[in-house]
């Protein structure tokens, strides 16, 4: 390692996107390793919208690993960024910056210690894959920063071990994790099915239910249901190896009836496992009170075609066809109103131009809508006015990019410490 | 046949218990002799609380079969009435009523035709199994009316062709409804475990959450769940088995502890499956929306030792040990405030003694209580009033029995038309 000063910091910022899964992951057979006890698959979603941006520091002046989640520092110490950080460390390369003239070779990175920020643009442990987004990021900047010279492949089996779901995170477009047969995890990897260009028409719809963190985690959930539900490893090994088979066919064939009908289908028996849980259920159930009065007007969009799909948190995903559509589909969402302090542009966030298009131009249009038949003889302090706390309307998106605009890093780059 | 006159009518009277299921009967293997995909226990409820009576009567100068339930004419034309009725009259004997000096020979009734009246004292149609005490009490009926010499199982088989789980209500106490082997369905017949005396000191508490009917029926739902939910058969052939011998188990043991949580596991897992079905799961999860609110403080009464269960209706049903349990769960449950016109004694009905020795004498006790803490943040109009209906307050019943005091019956022994 040389560099003209000690004090040299050297970083990479990157930003990666959050996922939706359409074939559910639910329950590990390996704990330690993040291994599925199935394949899942999903869509990756805008980064525009949804995703996270990491800065990745490095300098011989800093004394430890350190990392700042949305501004606020947190722990390393656990197993799942050890992992993440041990492995890549491993997979480093030698990196030379002429202009700064600073040369690290390989074996140098694991005696130098980084500095990570890291800030989502979307509510955190809500059931919007921040660590996915989160994970991947790291592990995509880490890379960058250290200059491994891996394929994705190779990248996602590293942020698996940071959280699960973190491996799709990896590729933009439609994405599979293949559980994989090793022992040490190696095969268990994400490839991507297409790209975001070969269904470009799709429109999600995200209602955001509560930004709220989850009460339960997912890992605990996965635990509670792998330990106690009799019915998971049936589902595993029987019913969700022909329904990947479907859904990659649906995908490769545009088939939208097909990719909403899995779709469901896989969440509601994603739900059912959670439900055949015995202690974990409890809390799922919790959780599920206000979904429920979601689905309740959710499950009149699927006569428009309309997919949705719930993760563990409180959050409902909706998949349309296309714009018209999904216009069609955010009216029959917006039933639910806003709180009065809210006005459109906080209400419906995103690809605005979606809602525009159907007609709704202002919050007096919002207002004007009838309610959902169900809430028709409740009085009108029972319309769950909280119910939704605002909408996310976006598209596929691409997969982990490089950030090469020094005004977006995270870190200041005399400092070393969060902007 | 003979008679003084051809103007006489002949009656019977009797009354049979409803029951709620443990182990839960959710889906056919044959539809049309009602034949279940696993075996199911259930518990027999006090039939002064819970129960139909029915009277039949037969004349001479009856035309046809008529049946009048809660006072209003119905038709019988249907399979499952119809196959009781054909399946009674084969099994029936000689009648000889000397002080009428009426004789009927067992081939007579072939050509005699009946009137029925029967009358639920809980609402209809709202998964409260009315049908099973409805069916039973007909199959009961009947029998006595026209001497069949046969024992209860065989009579539950009959009943079985009615409605499926009005074969358990054949019996008092806990009674196994065996799926049997075979395809005529003679083997597919309820047993008793133990009568009501064997664990007496078990309260019931069913919280009517709507005494609407259901919007769909069980024989749809259970049809959508056996052609669509990929988890059913696991669940019938690989986990209900072991389920019914550790019930039983429990039961012959007085141990509330495994038989509550079996209770639990076994309701979770049938609405994992109704949750996994096609097309009928949305109809469940909109009847399910109310019920989501009770299961969450239902919930707290698991630290209490309380089971509860739903069925495809609206309803819970909660078990506790005893009545101190049962008098802290009716205190929970009661947080849930009645509407505004509704007394204590209209809210909680049944044996009302163990909610007044809970410490709640009048509804003042009842609003002074604390909301339930997942409420504690809902504005006051956003407490449910509405939620819980009643109460019903029981504990386990004694199987079907004749009643011989003519006051009771339910057909006017002159016109042979309902009182």
């Amino acid at each position: 390692m040389t560099a003209k000063t000690k004090s040299w910091i050297l970083m990479a910022t990157g930003r990666s996107p959050t996922n939706i899964a359409v074939i559910k992951y639910w329950g590990k057979r390996d704990e330690a390793l993040i291994l599925p006890v199935n394949d899942s698959i999903s869509v990756t979603l805008d980064p525009d919208h949804l995703s996270a941006t990491t800065t990745v520091a490095v300098s011989p002046t800093f004394d430890c690993d350190r990392m700042w989640l949305n501004g606020k520092e947190i722990s390393l110490s656990g197993d799942r960024f050890q992992n993440c950080l041990r492995e890549i460390r491993k997979l480093a390369g030698d990196v030379e910056d002429e202009k700064k003239g600073i040369r690290i070779r390989k074996e140098d990175w694991q005696n130098l210690h980084v500095h990570i920020a890291s800030y989502n643009n979307f509510p955190t442990a809500a059931g919007l894959a921040s660590s996915a987004a989160g994970f991947a990021c790291l592990v995509f900047t880490l890379a960058k920063l250290m200059n491994v010279n891996e394929d994705h492949g190779k990248l996602s089996s590293i942020a698996r071990q940071g959280s699960g779901s973190a491996c799709r995170s990896l590729y933009g477009g439609f994405v599979k994790w293949t559980m994989g047969n090793d022992a040490s995890g190696s095969d268990s990897i994400a490839v991507q099915l297409a790209p975001e260009s070969h269904w470009s028409d799709l429109v999600i719809i995200i209602a955001v239910v509560s930004s709220k963190q989850k009460e339960t985690s997912s890992t605990t959930g996965m635990r509670d249901t792998v330990e106690t539900s009799p019915l998971l490893q049936h589902r595993a090994q029987c019913v969700v190896p022909a329904r990947v088979l479907l859904m990659e066919e649906a995908i490769r064939n545009h088939d939208f009836a097909s990719f909403a009908r899995m779709t469901c289908v896989d969440n509601n028996q994603f739900r059912a496992v959670c439900l055949d849980t015995t202690w974990t259920w409890q809390l799922i159930f919790l959780n599920t009170t206000r979904q429920i009065a979601e689905a309740c007007f959710l499950m009149k969009w699927i006569i428009f075609e309309v997919a949705y799909t719930f993760d563990a948190g409180l959050n409902a995903a909706l998949i349309s066809p296309n714009r018209k559509v999904a216009g069609l589909a955010s009216k029959a969402a917006i039933c639910f109103p806003p709180s009065p302090e809210n006005d459109l542009a906080s209400y419906v966030t995103g690809d605005k131009s979606i809602i525009y298009e159907a007609g709704l131009q202002s919050m007096k249009y919002v207002e004007a809508l009838p309610p959902p038949p169900e809430y028709k003889d409740e009085s009108p302090c029972q319309k769950s006015t909280r119910d939704v706390s605002y909408f996310i309307c976006t598209k596929l998106g691409t997969g982990p990019k490089v950030l090469t605009e020094e005004s977006l890093a995270l870190i200041n780059p005399t400092t070393g410490l969060p902007m």
